[in-house]
């Protein structure tokens, strides 16, 4: 019996330990109770738990509330640097938000998911769902089209319609379908009107991979209120900026830039429209 | 004996976890063997622990090569968030940014070190130090100084000033009374010319905190190069933010502006030279 426990020990501690830590989602400090509930470890053996990540920086405890630790942060800090697209797309970004005012995401295929990586830009100030590392619904969101109408739907994740934030998102796969004709026919561009959140429209592009076995696809995306985000010239700024990641992450030269009229692609007369009007 | 190894069973345990987490330090895939090595868990043990990472979503594994997984990323995310300062400093610095051209960081003090918790700007490129989820030490930097000015020396962490990465780092206790001296003349603004990092000049001041028995201390800072950094303007600046982020972090309405001649604090003309000259 005693053996018994001594070899079951180390999965189930690993789960306890994750566990308690996955109970920290949200922003709110909790108590014991509140953990051990939300974890399934009973109060005693949390509490154990808890007292040694405190320890080790994990968990912070203050007076009888606990909340995630710096350890935490700075670990997972770590995880978008070490993709090649996230280092290529830093400036890519910060240069497409600065000519566009628009707010700028990169993100990632997690399952039947997207994640953000990294933002630049402050809107929607509301909502934690458009902060970087956080998720939204692949079917629901532009990035998430982009990335699915670059994959045999044999590899997509199974997809869920159930929960449609507002009465302008996919709700099925066919309306799923006929909206990747519509990406396709972009080439490769998917828009987002209305259909993550009211009032926003996002427009995505799929970063193409260096090689045809990654098992991680990524997308940049700009969003912007849904009154003044100029489309077509969203559409080739978000197109060309994944351009521009890519070859920067492979290691392909930049193009080189051609003479364009004042009134080219390249000028700010032609960006998406700010949205504070600046 | 059976009993024993129960008891210390969890303890142990978690640290393995987390040394194992923690071997995941910088940005490249590890080997079982290199893992094993930095975290001084044992390779079998390593091994069967790394597993159970991996099918919950903490560790990633490509092919015979792991890497931190996205889960981390999520919940360290988390982390910045719920700090009231973090909330009100990020419209404040990506304002900050857009009219000075400069590299804003919100830090806050962990031990003898600053973390950046935010980052907006993308200058320097290099350098991971200069990273949200990185560190760097207190007496080095000028959001170290910033915050240790504010601080009672009992209250300061045990500094070390081994390693002065220039040499106009501070090198001694005696340096660094005279410098806080200084930050205080300045009215809390420290300023670190060339001591973290050659042709890097920055400005840093405190966020004062709502509450006097506050343990968790926060700066602002601007990073620019030392050749263009328009000194007198960015302190003005970087102090003026850290007080408005303050209001706003503690519910205290915002200033009402008073009108200013077209020179004045409120202007561009006067703001830090941007370093890209745009």
């Amino acid at each position: 019996m005693a053996m018994l426990q001594l070899e079951e020990t180390p999965t189930a501690m690993i789960d306890r330990v994750a566990s308690l830590l996955e109970s920290f989602v949200g922003e709110r400090p909790l108590t014991l109770a509140e953990i051990a509930r939300r974890s399934h470890v009973p109060r005693s053996s949390a509490h154990r738990i808890l007292q040694r990540l405190v320890e080790l920086g994990w968990v912070q405890r203050k007076q009888f509330k606990y909340t995630l630790g710096v350890r935490m942060f700075e670990l997972g800090a770590q995880f978008p640097r070490r993709h090649n697209v996230h280092r290529a797309a830093v400036p890519v970004m910060a240069d497409l938000h600065r000519r566009s005012g628009l707010t700028v995401h990169l993100s990632m295929l997690v399952g039947a998911e997207i994640m953000h990586l990294d933002r630049v830009g402050i809107w929607p100030t509301a909502g934690g769902q458009w902060s970087a590392g956080a998720r939204q619904p692949v079917a629901t969101t532009a990035a998430g089209r982009a990335m699915l109408a670059t994959l045999p739907p044999d590899q997509w994740a199974e997809l869920d319609f159930e929960d449609a934030p507002t009465c302008y998102s996919i709700r099925s796969r066919n309306q799923l379908a006929r909206d990747l004709d519509r990406v396709r026919d972009r080439g490769g561009v998917a828009v987002d009107s209305q259909g993550t959140a009211l009032g926003v429209t996002v427009v995505a592009a799929p970063i193409p991979t260096a090689d045809a076995d990654a098992d991680e696809h990524f997308a940049l995306s700009l969003c912007g209120p849904t009154q003044t985000l100029g489309l077509e010239a969203a559409i080739v700024e978000v197109r060309k900026a994944a351009t521009t990641t890519w070859r920067a992450a492979a290691g392909v030269p930049p193009l080189r830039p051609r003479p364009v009229a004042a009134t080219g692609h390249g000028s700010r007369a032609n960006m998406p429209h700010a949205h504070s009007g600046r």
